[in-house]
């Protein structure tokens, strides 16, 4: 299914929607999670949370989002963290200097380019607005940080652009009170914001958006030391690591990798194997993927090497996760700034950590699950089917009841009341039974409950299932145990 | 325990740190949650789910925190939310005109006061700046919003002071799609920014903070009509009715708090109630709780009947939820600023409906369980015991090898991973025995599993509660279901 059909789902049953919609002065780039979304994005942390941090004993922090400027200078942020923007001096219109290029001429530029590389393009391929065909003035950097004022003296702080660097500048507590050992992985969800230029529509490219960042802190001298490589091995990977965006994709395991050469190291091939199985596990189409190798001009300022971790959906490939070696810049960075001690111990050896970076973008997944979940089945009606992993489904089972009267109603509301604490049960007693069903197929319940007369009379319930369709009847003292068998974590 | 040794604690075992601290240009009031902090409150999150949003079947969502400039001028935020403050003509110290008045002369005035009040009273007072001895200037009023520029041309918008904005503005959309029916519950988890004059310590006032927010949308017309209310009519509730902060506590059951008009209505009552059931879950002490009514002069200034749930900490009466009687005042404003409309039917009727609100602050509720678990245990060398609920535990389980050779680190290893996913399980080779027993005892864990040289005889280990000490052995494979049967929600 496409872009739109997805954005159609997520507006009718509660996924997702725009912010501040009601008003003429909403922006564009923020969007908001409806209780569909809310419990979608949810069952998904707690994936991420069983396959990463609690599998691999990571760290789990939960920072600030205001962080003070010191943070930002020592990151490279303030200097570096800007989008090419150009003006149309005639309107006055906006826009990404590298944007306007590429979709007016089909010419890329690399967005971390010089100014002068914009304006020369603009120039040579005679680009104009493409409001009014103005002429566009000299390309400048446009930090993309929020600055916000702190107390009646508005000292300068930002709203972090990336949930990492709380993980930084946290790291020497953590190392200590936590009693961590080199290599040791520290994850952090939540809020990240990016003043956007051009936002696109829906969770594709927000203003405030949420990421889920892991930083493995590991000694440079030991990248091939990793003690449960074994797990991975053989979980297979498609590397895209020749240059070019359209390069062959090899598929190859973990372990091939490595000695092959496609990955520098073991240590950045057992994430990448996490990651792979994680991504499995969220029902995300792992043949349309890949983890396409950067080069040196898209990476971002801060990484060495770097894969993204990009799926196909129908506007194109998309970038879920960057998984970045960003060696020893952000302790370093920090450990200047602040003159802090940033070191620790390992074994007898006294090493500043490097940092392996897994950076996951929460909406953009949630997205992808999405799309690559949705079908229309063409053999009943073309109904729409949302056909999620039963785990991450946002409402486990519905409970119906066939008629209002003769006491069933009461009977659902207790089956209801049993089962609800148990899984996420929705109730529904009003419309056509097939439009009931249709509603569940369409917010992705694997199950749905019926009680008739008949329950009254044997105790017995019927219970459909989504993608088959198949009805049968079962005791009601079964259904919990037929549930909680189906919506279990694998 | 006192506050500084609730902090002690939080700095040494991961539950919350100040933000940025390696830096000189931190600013108060901004902390952030470890590894033992982000554990405990998503449990915390949890039992508010289950508690509050699925016992009631009410809708969760989350919003965007940076919102338009028109919500806050429909929600009456860009005019009134603003504290008082005043600066010292000397040496420019900044301080709110109510606490300076208060603490230098003990004269309480409320927040809401007029600008001029302020000032007559730190006339009268002499109050001085306590700094360096100056004269304030006149009293003003500063918005405690946090300011953002969107995009390039760095449009006006806030970061939310409070989590509801967003369930009022999308209240259309989300009974239309989710098919709502009065009385509904809309509740939301997120963070919520105050630009605080003067942020105190720690969880207890923070610039950043997490808010747990419940809209209950009404009818005004209905609002003894409550379908659940005999769940919570034996519930018992303290409440402080009569004027003044020191004024006798009831203790009476919601049912008779409705009938001796103690409460406005059922409606309220019934939500007091499940608050009341939520908080007695979460471990806190209920004997030293109250719903206080506010007065007319210290009410925020939408709330037409409001109480505070407020528990006795160390530092005196911490107010840990603000329920509030809204009326029509966030939807009409909204539905006049914006133009649409936020009537729904109820049954026959067309109805613009009324908000009663349950607004909880998630750090301060924190602090508290931590500071009304936290024990000394006389008995046992006076070691600190973190007494939570099993299923608040940020630990489950210590699994811990008695010494690390002849194979007991790889039998303790192995245990480890069978249990990791099932509970939250902390491995632990290093130090000595009894060390790491008093760790697991300051993180809250319920359970120790200590391997050693009989486990390789016979399969048994043994198992140490935190509460009582008391240690006995148990066969491997009846560990997991010994500490599911424990850490299970209520």
């Amino acid at each position: 299914m496409n872009y739109d059909e997805v954005v159609k789902l997520a507006l009718e049953r509660g996924f997702y929607f725009p912010s501040c919609e009601v008003y003429g002065d909403a922006q564009a780039g923020f969007w908001e999670y409806g209780p569909s979304g809310v419990s979608l994005k949810n069952k998904f942390v707690e994936l991420w949370r069983r396959e990463l941090i609690r599998r691999d004993a990571m760290m789990e922090i939960d920072g600030s989002q205001i962080m003070s400027g010191s943070v930002f200078e020592a990151s490279g942020h303030l200097a570096s963290f800007a989008d090419p923007i150009t003006r149309c001096e005639k309107c006055g219109l906006t826009v990404r200097a590298d944007k306007a290029i590429e979709e007016i001429s089909n010419v890329t530029i690399p967005e971390s380019a010089e100014p002068a590389e914009f304006d020369a393009a603009i120039s040579e391929n005679d680009i104009r607005c493409p409001k009014c065909g103005g002429q566009f003035s000299g390309t400048e950097r446009f930090n993309m940080m929020f600055k916000v004022g702190i107390g009646p003296e508005q000292k300068a702080a930002y709203l972090r652009p990336e949930t990492c660097q709380s993980i930084f500048v946290d790291f020497p507590r953590l190392f200590k009170s936590m009693r961590g050992r080199l290599p040791v992985g520290v994850g952090q969800i939540g809020k990240s914001f990016r003043n956007e230029i051009a936002p696109r529509q829906g969770l594709l490219r927000l203003r405030e958006f949420y990421q889920a960042e892991i930083e493995v802190f590991c000694n440079p001298g030991k990248l091939d030391d990793v003690p449960n490589f074994a797990e991975v091995e053989n979980t297979m990977l498609n590397l895209q690591v020749a240059d070019g965006y359209d390069a062959a994709i090899q598929t190859v395991s973990c372990s091939d990798a490595v000695q092959a050469g496609l990955l520098p190291s073991r240590l950045v091939a057992y994430y990448l194997g996490l990651l792979a199985e994680f991504y499995e596990k969220t029902g995300i189409d792992m043949s349309k993927s890949r983890f396409r190798k950067l080069g040196q001009k898209e990476k971002a300022f801060y990484a060495e090497v770097a894969f993204d971790f990009e799926v196909e959906v129908s506007t194109g490939w998309l970038e879920l996760v960057a998984c970045n070696y960003r060696s020893g810049h952000d302790l370093s960075g920090h450990a200047k700034q602040s003159g802090e001690k940033f070191e620790v111990m390992d074994g007898e050896q006294k090493v500043l950590p490097h940092v392996f970076e897994i950076s996951m973008g929460i909406d953009r997944s949630l997205y992808t699950i999405l799309e690559h979940s949705l079908t229309r089945d063409a053999e009943h009606d073309d109904r729409t089917v949302l056909s999620l992993r039963p785990y991450l489904a946002p409402v486990h089972v519905g409970v119906l009841s066939l008629v209002k009267k003769d006491g069933l109603r009461e009977k659902t509301d207790e089956i209801y009341r049993t089962i609800r604490r148990k899984c996420d049960a929705f109730l529904d007693h009003s419309g056509a039974i097939g439009r009931r069903y249709r509603r569940l197929d369409e917010v992705g319940a694997p199950f749905a409950i019926t009680v008739d007369h008949q329950t009254l009379q044997d105790q017995t319930v019927t219970i459909r299932r989504r993608d088959s369709m198949e009805q049968s009847r079962i005791p009601i003292s079964e259904i919990d145990g037929v549930i909680a068998e189906h919506i279990a974590y694998p």
